[in-house]
């Protein structure tokens, strides 16, 4: 073999190797069912059982409510692409990290679907209570700053929090009709998790909002 | 009559001048009624028809309208004082201010009630789209820093935000579930509307949000 056909085939073994690696730490794929939305709680009844919950139990969520959340959340709600939730100038520039014990996922709010970033179990990273290692589920919600095109850093700072909070209002009250459990978090180590999450330097965690069953 | 007699005179009718501008400076009382909460529409059906708006009719809204919208933004859902959006800390730091055609209000979330703040109409100071002036009603939600105990100022910037969009998203289901237009504005001149309001340094305009029924 010459030299440089040496060279060529060590070369694709290593991005080949290379390939298999990366798809190794990405989690287990996560079909979210098509939404069912038949829910038949009356909006007053979520608001008068909004709460903030925080005993959790750490049985699973099944898809389909996982399903149902996410739409409720930040689902597109209109075939213009506009969603549940509004966002200043329609930038749309929060993203849902979704840590389950299996891996993280990014919620694509367009396909509806979760989209694997990380394996492993990494919901002890999302907060700094003891008891959200055991969540079933933790929201995550990270504004990327490169999408507020034209925003001064004040406009920034305040519609990057005020879009995360309208999106987590939908999930509280969602979680009221439901009979789920739900609790804002900003006790976040927010650099040590934008590293974990691989996060660019334009990308802000705003808010952590536990989502489980009640504990009983 | 003494020198000292006529100064007391005249200064017991300065003070009954006063007084009486004063008065004639609050608006006209508005009694809210107990908040209904009586609408069937589902949580699913107002997420599905959650938008904002920009086309409003100038038709004034029902009492019983603000009185349930009211509630339904930030009224107490619990026995414990508890609302129906969540504070970070339970500061419960947001007032909601409501602009009507004949004065500005604050809600009173723990008493259900309207408490007159100002006379006349300054519905036109609340936004700076030329639409503003003819809305029914306005709400702006207003940051108390001062009940944020212990707070960096960079908490302050986030859970303040984060706070009056709770409640706006709350705004934004209840008008969705019965028909009323409403739509987010941050398009304010903040220092001249905190100067109409009176407020002090320590209380901070976060968002204004339009309400009334659609333009037909």
């Amino acid at each position: 073999m010459s030299p440089l056909k040496t060279l060529r085939t060590c070369l694709t073994i290593m991005v080949t190797i290379a390939a298999a690696v990366s798809a190794a730490q990405l989690p287990p794929p996560v079909e979210l069912p098509k939404p069912k939305l038949d829910n038949g709680t009356t909006l007053i009844q979520a608001l008068k059982a909004r709460r903030t919950g925080r005993d959790f139990s750490s049985a699973p969520l099944p898809l389909q409510t996982l399903s149902d959340l996410l739409w409720a959340a930040f689902g597109v709600n209109r075939a213009d692409g506009r969603r549940t939730a509004p966002s200043a100038k329609n930038w749309q520039e929060i993203d849902i990290y979704v840590a389950l014990p299996q891996g993280v996922y990014v919620f694509d709010g367009k396909a509806h679907a979760l989209v694997g970033l990380i394996a492993g179990d990494l919901r002890a990273a999302t907060g700094m209570q003891a008891f959200v290692k055991d969540l079933p589920a933790t929201l995550v919600f990270v504004a990327d700053l490169a999408r507020m095109k034209n925003a001064s850093p004040e406009e920034r700072d305040l519609y990057s929090a005020t879009d995360a909070a309208f999106i987590s209002q939908n999930v509280y009250l969602y979680c009221a009709a439901t009979g789920l459990a739900t609790g804002v978090r900003g006790y976040v180590d927010r650099p040590a998790l934008a590293k974990t999450f691989g996060l660019r330097a334009d990308q802000r965690i705003i808010l952590a909002q536990s989502v489980g069953y009640p504990k009983k």
